[in-house]
């Protein structure tokens, strides 16, 4: 049920011709209220694309009734022609829906670098209208699939609301392509600004946790709509427990789908200083290729563990490390610990602890290995 | 000739039996002054390896007579009895040579987290000094190699003096290799205060600008003797000079020997505010796999170069970058530029300019695509 499991959204997917290979490629999301508040959580990326700088002005007034978003093409790096063609993006579907456009958010996904074909996503954009349905969300989650080999949809049900979303991205990405964007609906009752809270705070440890090859997108989007059609106000802290959740477990299907990767890795750090330490040791490991192609090798090197922690700003003395391959203490005190002979790398799920033995934070990066099949998809196909 | 092309210097390479497959792997450097001036730098990893630990401290006083390094074993992470390893290492050449300990720097590389067979190696040192000549400087280069293809040297003659060195580590290295070593001598008259500033200035613009993959190593080292046996006290700007070519050459045949690689990248930023800021946003198109494995494919991909700056603190604006591709301006103003089709991906080497229009500084990454043969050299051996 995706996007339209709360009550007071719509939503459709259509192939408007944008993808050469005919597949679903545009879809839409309407928020029908009564209450239109929306929040938004953006690349922090510099160079960012065209939607993606639309939709961060328009979301600051924490509305919004419509979200389009469009695969076959990332609309990034296409200078103001670009931004002219995400404006009348927004524009269509405020006219088509009797919206103002500003508040229609907009989001692509696709190659960079290349300029969309703008008649087939303006006549898109009825077809799409003409669709909306309030079990349209499957077919949405379908549309904006890239490299994608499944849709990502997931929901949550809270006490007497819904929680429900979609998301798009591969974890080992395809040539050019900006890699997630994700759709939260939900009908509880919620003001923007407790919105924004929640949402930063559930982005924060769910799809900034993903870290799949390193490689951060011009275009990664997430919004969130509320409805209020429930007329239920949640519990705070349940809501974003439950926010936190559904956003979990959207970042963690874009692992599993990473097509070239034979192994997710969950790196958690533990006893840490700070959360910020914990999170920039695990990413180290998570970004170190020979880590990742060792785990592709089955070989549980930890090594190079110590040599990408080693790399950090983090709090620890380097001979109180320790660290567990998949429940193998392999280094105890920064130097030898039981044999890697007992490690068992053959299955695809992969946890490494590391103990920085200097506080008491955590967290856990998700990642995958460093395959040839990686390689292949980001090399071989032209772009 | 490499590290004995100058006066002053013997050296020796041998097998000791440290690498099971029977090559040389022990290396002895000795100076036999009148001076013997030193510098050197290390790693900038938090977690070093035991010889990193007692050279650092042993060349605090300016003073280096020898040099032993060893391939076969890194002797990183193997704590406190690693380290007496490395101690009773500098000791035994000591001993041998009629030298005081200290005096002796110890270098290691080889797989992370096994201990040295210490008895081999402690023999090796007796063999290695008795084969010490005035010619043994290509022996030594031999013996320092891992999955080195070819040994590594290079000499620049001065004003009456000379400087040569040798160093080991290929761009795209094997499970657990720890990158790189280099010894540079020189028989000129310069004091070590004035070495350690000029191999500063050269290691940050050679060795520091080569980024092959990423990934720090935990006994990276380059050590730098003088003899002063030519007399000639050398212009300082002229013999800094001398050394950063000769570091440069050094640094750029371990890009050249990437066993895994298929195209040498030169990544040159322009027109940065600073010189920082040039070789942060060089370095992260470095490190971008999407851009490795596009430039692998021969796929001129510049959106990859565009969302790698991005993520940088460098100053610039989004809608003013413009990036050529061997001679193909292919983004201009941040948006498209020429055709990539025009872009001629064939050769190995590939230049890659950047334009920050932010100042007037530069720098130069060296890297390596990121090819199945990295991936290969790096998960399917074991270690």
């Amino acid at each position: 049920m995706s996007v339209t499991a709360a009550q007071g959204f719509r939503a459709s997917g259509i192939a408007a011709g944008i993808k050469s290979n005919g597949n679903p490629d545009l879809a839409l999301v309407v928020n029908d209220g009564p209450d239109h508040h929306a929040a938004a959580v953006f690349t922090s990326n510099r160079v960012v694309a065209a939607p993606v700088i639309w939709s961060r002005q328009a979301i600051t007034d924490g509305r919004a009734d419509a979200v389009v978003l469009n695969s076959g093409g990332a609309n990034a790096c296409t200078g103001a022609p670009g931004f002219q063609d995400a404006h009348a993006t927004a524009e269509k579907v405020a006219g088509t829906l009797g919206l103002s456009a500003l508040d229609v958010q907009v989001c692509s996904t696709g190659l960079i670098g290349e300029r969309l074909p703008m008649p087939e996503l303006l006549a898109g954009v009825d077809k799409a209208a003409g669709e909306l349905s309030e079990d349209g969300g499957d077919a949405a989650a379908v549309a904006i699939m890239t490299t994608d080999s499944v849709p990502k949809t997931a929901v949550v049900s809270g006490a007497g609301y819904q929680v429900g979303g979609m998301t798009k991205g591969a974890g080992m990405i395809a040539p050019g392509m900006a890699t997630m964007l994700a759709v939260v609906t939900t009908d509880a009752v919620v003001d923007p600004a407790t919105l924004t809270e929640h949402l930063q705070d559930a982005v924060r440890v769910s799809f900034n946790r993903a870290d799949s090859d390193g490689c951060m997108s011009t275009n990664d989007t997430v919004i969130l709509l509320a409805s209020g059609a429930s007329g239920v106000t949640p519990d705070p802290a349940q809501f974003r427990a439950e926010l936190t959740e559904l956003c979990s477990s959207l970042a963690r299907q874009i692992i599993a789908d990473a097509e070239g990767a034979s192994h997710d890795i969950a790196i958690t750090v533990v006893n840490a200083a700070s959360e910020t330490d914990a999170e920039e040791a695990a990413r180290a490991v998570a970004r170190s290729n020979l880590f990742k192609t060792a785990i592709f090798g089955r070989d549980p090197n930890w090594g190079r563990v110590l040599a990408a922690v080693g790399t950090t700003d983090a709090e620890f003395e380097a001979d109180q490390l320790d660290v567990s391959i998949n429940g193998v203490q392999v280094c105890r005190a920064g130097g030898i610990g039981d044999s890697r002979d007992l490690v068992d790398l053959e299955p695809r799920e992969v946890q490494v602890l590391i103990d920085l033995h200097a506080g008491e934070q955590t967290a856990t990066i998700w990642t995958n290995d460093l395959t040839h099949e990686y390689v292949h998809e980001n090399s071989v196909y032209s772009s």
